[in-house]
């Protein structure tokens, strides 16, 4: 069962790391990190190097792929190489799946036309423009296509998936190895839960984000 | 406000990347990958390289130094090299902090002497046998010294430091932006909540694991 994860420059690491940990123990899983080209891609906070081990020339029929988000995904709209890529791997894959702004790049392929997904909360409007059905939950099924809300939603996700695919047993053996036991010390993780003036103040700084030149407000 | 998080061959993925994902988000947040020496380090399921950006020798006093844990942590047991670096960041560190199994490095440095700390579940006994007072909670804080328990209890245990540094506003803003509101699909993700049988499954599985030649089964 083969494996793809998408990365690309100015990723968000933890959309793609999370998965990745859960899937990666699947059994008879081989998962693998395809870019444009083979080699290192930069993360979006500029700290850190993933490596793409394989372009996606040579990735042509994985089983289950994986598009995560991060503010490059702008970069990348419109992009002919990465939707006919797209395109041809959903035309035989058994699962495609987003984690946060990956969806966006998903319905730029044209692969959620009328399709119910998600994406980070913030980027949910724009889900709905692109021709998908927005939907404010955490993780979103719609046939073989699976997304999850924001980053870190990614985790939770990626055990659905693997409940899906190799049976509850397995995928709560991966959570219990992975110890995902979530205790955060906040309940700010929503925007139905966090504080209304924080959740404004992150949809104005968004704001800036998505209207503006599409790049992240410099650091 | 400088980080170092520490990486190494066979390490786990997600004990780095989800304490990145939130402390590189900090005001001012200068955050740096660190190896032995700069360059690439594969994880312990053999599929991802991630980059260290600088030589542990280039990083003398980082203000937040992060071990995390995997598979690889049992090559470094004794290693005079980290456990020189790491008692001269941890002499003058703000915080000292661990993911995983990665406490039993600072363990092994002699830096958790008498204190309370956490790793994870199936490494608590390990841990008190290198002298710290092992806690089965998934945060443990002792004065300067955080640690986490295992691989995604990272997440919790930065945004508990991120309150600490920066208020709980700050931490709470993060999180959203990372919209970590979790959501498991079951409930195994502690040995406490987890089927009693599936914790004997991967207790057997471990101590082959920490009682064999220290490398994890082949896949």
């Amino acid at each position: 069962m083969q494996i793809a994860i998408y990365v690309y420059d100015r990723l968000t690491a933890l959309d793609a790391i999370g998965p990745y940990e859960v899937l990666s123990r699947l059994p008879e899983a081989e998962l693998v990190f395809v870019g444009a080209q083979a080699g290192p891609v930069r993360t979006d906070t500029g700290r850190l190097s993933l490596v793409a081990d394989a372009a996606r020339d040579e990735v042509t029929a994985p089983d289950i792929v994986l598009v995560p988000g991060g503010p490059g995904q702008t970069d990348l709209m419109g992009d002919e190489g990465l939707r006919a890529w797209l395109r041809a791997v959903d035309a035989t894959s058994t699962w495609t799946t987003s984690v946060c702004t990956g969806s966006l790049l998903l319905a730029d392929a044209g692969l959620l036309d009328g399709r119910r997904a998600t994406s980070h909360w913030l980027a949910l409007e724009q889900l709905g423009e692109l021709g998908a059905v927005p939907v404010a939950e955490r993780v979103v099924e719609d046939g073989k296509v699976v997304t999850a809300a924001g980053v870190s939603a990614g985790i939770d996700m990626s055990l659905t998936l693997a409940g899906r695919i190799a049976g509850d047993v397995v995928a709560q053996g991966i959570q219990l190895g992975i110890e995902y036991d979530p205790q955060p010390p906040f309940t700010a993780g929503s925007p139905a839960r966090a504080p209304a003036d924080l959740v404004e103040l992150l949809r104005a700084a968004s704001r800036f984000v998505l209207e503006g030149d599409g790049r992240a407000p410099a650091a």
